[in-house]
């Protein structure tokens, strides 16, 4: 345009001018052809409905897998073997020190997962030491679940990081007594035959309406000493961690993604 | 392992084990040394502590820039010039028809926005025709809003559709009258030199806690016609789509990822 | 550092230097414990060993499955039905007007090709009419081949674009009666349960030693007419076109990734 | 399918048959409107004309930044300050023990990099300590060049290995006195404003015509010890390393992605 301009002011004369466009000329390339509205417009197949749930009667969308309404714990299974032996009361569930971690019956691929989880109120200790218990996706990878309501500790061990891994963009904790929401967007790992990743899992955390990972690349499994480790899998459960500590749970459903 | 057990079983003698053992002799690799917990425990920088909103309250989080608060549209302007002229009433503002496009002030990259928005009771016509508005994220990529409660169109173009691009996983429309609530998850695109994409915008789309796009990659810019188009630009408004329908909107916040 | 820096300056005093050491003070944060260089050394697996091909001979690395080897069309077979029909001689083929397109009898997923080509030096006609061919990976998504030397087309239609989909970075054709090679590592897609690409295929071309396509995002099936469609599919053959012009090819080898 | 068995078979009568087609009618939806192929082709901009080069004379892009063309380091400096004094003799260079890495005098975002390297005839030692060198990207991405024909080392160490990261798919190495070609397809990674990746680097190692690499994710830095860090960063040189074996390198250019 500058160009064009330039030649426009520099046309004082018929032969200026011609000298210029001979100078200037730039090959015209054809144009797409014009389209109109309805060439870009599908119909089928048309997305399923789904009729939302309400989260303040804690109810799950119609096409959600209810892993734990407020009555039992049907759908999970101690990791040692047998019933989960988990507190239920009013609604929600309690960790039992020492019965260990817990997991779901069923297992399950890529997942948008909703969990409540809280810290009693006269939650005491520091650092790892207080309220500590965690989610594990497919069983192996670990987001944090921690009292880190003015409390300090590894950033890549707090709430809503992948543990050992990555930390969380922002701490968006409620205090002990009130509810914590997780949701959770879970893609799940591709493998290559020699057992690495063809694509890695992915995950995005949202706590309390905030965003804590946005679609991070989950390195391996969740070990507490050493480097995350790449190991092949199939399906897996969400498994809950009995780290000691007496943390809350209610309203818990997934959606195969 | 099989192979260990085998020579177990064949090893009825010494010579017999000696031989088994180097045929099937492997060589023996170094393992990683050994390592500590705290080689893989990071505590800085330690994320901004952020104060969540209050879906019951319709508060926003401690750290958002908070859009439009039940009040008036200062954060707002008319596409076409001057003030926005929707109209502000009992804690949420309604499309005024014919009055344009509005969007905000302010311009922005990557975030995060959350947006509650309904239909009138009363709202008739069908397919596009009902209750249609739409979310730009910086202007240029639409998120559509359309009454698609009992309301079929085309799936390229119902709500949480990435407009003319991608479908929605699902269909998670609430009734007119009833509020939708958007979390939208916006990472800006990325441009080389010669104007294309580095990294094409990517969206998550969450309407009433249900995934409907996850990490979708933005193929360029909303055309009603033909083929989305790559055109750089920096950052951009939020804009909220006038075509026609008088859809109302309340609880509009927006967090800088 | 810099603060550091300045509160040594600033200390003239004992008073002075306790001021600013309170006004700096910053909270200690632990750090990773200290690590050896051996935790972070894997020793297993050991990658395969491959002996690389030969450049100047024609030669295949040693683990190439190969397609072309200068003597027949044996690994091929045309689209149509039956024997490849295409002309070998000199170790070349060539492409025979009216045969049809011919493709690999073995199927693939992802892989490196290598495949060479060249114009007749005495090619006429232009644009998309002059010595169009063209590389179809999975039998379904195609690189073009085209004679643009010194003849300009539509440019997501020149050579080395995804055809009718993303044009190559540069134009890098040998003059006709030169041999050009490309080096194509492709990524086959991962499909979801409802048809729709969960990772969609990516491909990076080299063209005589330069990088046309660099992990390319591949958008859908290759429609000369329309927007990209897509169709799941499993392995696929590797396809070349015959579009009416003589072109050629030699020391076409296949790994797989 | 299932459902249009069932009718059939269910269709006893002309009656039931009208009964059933009506009850399992299924929606007409509209098609897209048909297209016409010039639709879909675009013409500007042409991508940029480059002739290639010839690898049987060891000759560069007609676009590339030549850092060696066989004549002197003139392109290079010493990491530790001034020259690089390396020692260059028929058209290819050679590390001098002691003297120290040398590096690029300027520095890269983005680029594909063409570099020739081998081990003298009578190279000796084992595992790291055989023929060690290496080339950093952007001055901190360490792409391993180390002796490996019969010679084992940790896998994340040998040649074509982002070292002490990611092992290379397969060991492609040519023999002691025999050149090898890496063709480097890099990357260069995007900071957040809290100086962690929003997208990381990436790399496509291709030695001797064969992939090592395939778009592979950087972590961060080349640690010999620990873990990657990550650190923002700006254009970087390329770098090559004194490992204090007389590793020899030639024909070495750059093109800018």
């Amino acid at each position: 345009m500058n160009k064009k301009n330039w030649i426009v002011k520099a046309a004082g004369t018929a032969f200026a001018l011609s000298l210029c466009l001979t100078m200037y000329a730039q090959k015209e390339y054809p144009k797409p052809e014009g389209m109109r509205p309805g060439m870009s417009e599908y119909w089928t197949p048309q997305p399923p409905v789904v009729t939302p749930g309400d989260p303040a009667t804690l109810s799950a969308p119609s096409d959600a897998i209810v892993l734990f309404d407020g009555k039992n714990l049907s759908a999970w299974e101690s990791v040692k073997g047998g019933e989960a032996k988990w507190e239920v009361s009013d609604g929600k569930f309690t960790v039992v020190r020492g019965t260990g971690d817990i997991r779901t019956k069923d297992t399950f691929e890529s997942f948008q997962l909703h969990i409540e989880w809280r810290m009693p109120e006269n939650i005491t200790g520091e650092s790892q030491g207080r309220g500590n218990s965690g989610v594990f996706l497919q069983g192996m990878y670990e987001i944090q679940i921690l009292d880190c309501y003015e409390n300090e500790t590894y950033v890549n061990g707090q709430t809503g990081s992948v543990y050992k891994q990555t930390p969380p963009l922002v701490n968006a904790m409620r205090k002990p007594g009130e509810w914590n929401v997780y949701d959770i967007i879970y893609t799940a790992p591709i493998f290559k035959e020699d057992g690495t990743y063809l694509y890695p899992p992915r995950v995005t955390v949202i706590q309390n309406g905030i965003v804590l990972q946005n679609n991070t690349t989950i390195l391996g499994t969740t070990e507490y000493i050493g480097f995350p480790q790449v190991k092949p899998h199939g399906a897996g459960p969400i498994k809950l961690q009995d780290h000691g500590d007496p943390v809350q749970f209610r309203n818990i459903w997934l959606r195969k993604l």
